[in-house]
């Protein structure tokens, strides 16, 4: 095979063009990509809302999976025919945030696959300090997907939430839905809140309770649910403002509020109910290495089934198809593209 | 002397009658009144907003001290004689909140002088549960403003400030300055922001920088005060959009914003630099049992001096003096009323 890569060249087209087979600089290993997803973010990108910082042509994707190809000087711990992936953020190591050891929330942080050139292509040098391997029993169509469940376990972390805890998911997407598994993973009672039938069958389908907020009191459903507490964890995953509205409504005494969501706009809080039952709001960004082993970790041990996600797999050089079924279909959940490396 | 009581009796206006003296009920006491502090809801009732909730006549005052004049049936550790300050909180105990040790929360919470009847007059009957003692080098105008000092202290609880951090209050009325001295008082760096030059002045004589937010630019004040960081913490005490604005702004990478100040609008919120920068909002609603004892502990240690907060002391019979000193006074920081109980 020929090394190629994709390069996004604006207004949701893709040129796929032949691919670079570099050696790895020091610090640095070549990986022969396995697979990669698409995410929200690179939906952005596709839809030329991103342009600006993206800058086409460019070679976008940074949920993936690989294997170690080569390995560049003082590089220790990785030897060729590891299967990995990768934690796609490069930090500057000395910013505030970087020396409390919050890098990932770096002031100067670069995020590979959006900031640098990504994962869609047959080989992509990174930093050997971004990698976490994969146990054997997980293949690499489901390292595909550690990336975003790592967002999952970032967000359960920085929400507290412990065993026997209710939480209620506002959006059932692909992160809602991967926050839900975690969640449930853990061992948590989860509601996800959602308009779409087939995201709700989804919720349903894989452990969890799903309410319609246009149709059903979600206020009430939660009440009942809690026998009048309330909920112990919102995630606001949906990015709207019924769901603000809503957030503040459902949670208990203390409950803690999750924002996952990107809220561009200002919307209209209800600081008075913080006030008034002691919420507590806590903003969660990415991952930690942490988050990555913790993913990864549930996968080995069968606590999450990451199967059921992947609702397409495409080459590399039908990119365009995998995009194209992402695009405003409801029941999209991930698809990968196939870069070449295989279990 | 007589009993007197102070009723409040609509539109800036209160009557001065009779006093009752009755025998306390089982599990209660009764007080001798010694001063009642005038705080911000209490110049609410005041001004009329508050006259569906209090329903006048009513006797109000929640911020006191006195000394037990005699024990109901069944009360324990109380005798004749005893200082105490009085946590204003009847709860149900039967909630989810007070199911889970979060009675200050109480879903049915009544507070004591807005939701029954108050300290503002000789005597007052109690439950035994809602005391605290005051130690002897602790006065009892001291002792009135120990249940403000609690809520600061509180504040500063559910905010996790440490020593060595630097904290930002949004607003210096008396409980931003109360904010500021527990601050100050455990070992953090302080910094007021507030339109007031009284104000400034009470901050800076005090031992808190000060800025003027409608003249000097807080952001850059913060950043360079913090060396480009930000506010570990953000206490937001203004009830304003401005600071509800500036304080997304100042905070730190995973700093932390305490919601003090009452909110009755729902203002607009940047959520973004929640997820950004992994920020936390945390509601402050009154005081625990503990809040109490830290606010006597550090007044009996000398940490907090709360004479300078003391603008006005008036006599039971002049009450409307009192209030009027601190209606539309930016320099009054906290009027005092004597019911009669003395050191
Ligand atoms: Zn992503
Ligand atoms: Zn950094
Ligand atoms: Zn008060
Ligand atoms: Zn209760």
């Amino acid at each position: 095979m020929q090394a190629q890569a994709a390069q996004y060249v604006g207004n949701k087209s893709f040129e796929v063009v032949e691919g670079r087979c570099e050696a790895p600089a020091a610090g640095e290993v070549r990986l022969k990509v396995g697979y990669v997803g698409i995410c929200g973010t690179d939906m952005h990108i596709y839809h030329g809302v991103m342009d600006q910082r993206v800058q086409p042509p460019q070679v976008v994707g940074h949920e993936m999976s690989g294997v170690v190809d080569a390995v560049g000087e003082g590089v220790e711990g990785y030897s060729a025919g590891d299967r990995v992936v990768v934690r796609p953020l490069d930090f500057c190591g000395d910013c505030p945030a970087c020396n409390e050891g919050h890098s990932h929330v770096c002031h100067n942080l670069k995020f590979m696959g959006i900031d640098s050139v990504g994962a869609f292509q047959s080989f992509w040098n990174v930093k050997a300090r971004t990698l976490h391997k994969l146990p054997e029993n997980v293949s690499l169509k489901q390292g595909a997907l550690i990336e975003p469940l790592a967002v999952a376990c970032h967000d359960i972390s920085r929400a507290r939430l412990k065993a026997g805890e209710k939480a209620v998911i506002l959006g059932g997407g692909p992160i809602g839905q991967l926050v839900a598994q975690v969640a449930l993973g853990i061992g948590a009672e989860v509601m996800v809140s959602e308009p779409s039938p087939e995201r709700r069958a989804f919720a349903e389908q894989t452990g969890a309770l799903a309410v319609n907020p246009l149709e059903q009191d979600l206020t009430a459903a939660v009440e009942d649910w809690t026998q009048g507490k309330g909920a112990d964890v919102v995630f606001e995953v949906s990015g709207v403002q019924p769901a603000i509205d809503a957030m503040t409504e459902i949670a208990a005494v203390r409950g803690r509020i999750c924002m996952v969501a990107i809220h561009s706009q200002k919307p209209q809080l209800d600081l008075f109910k913080f006030f008034w039952r002691e919420l507590e709001l806590v903003g969660a960004r990415v991952y930690e290495a942490q988050d990555f082993e913790q993913a990864i970790d549930m996968v080995a041990k069968g606590k999450i089934d990451l199967v059921p996600f992947i609702s397409k797999v495409a080459q590399l050089n039908d990119i365009g198809s995998a995009f194209a079924s992402m695009d405003g279909n409801p029941s999209g959940m991930k698809a990968l593209v196939a870069c070449g490396a295989e279990d």
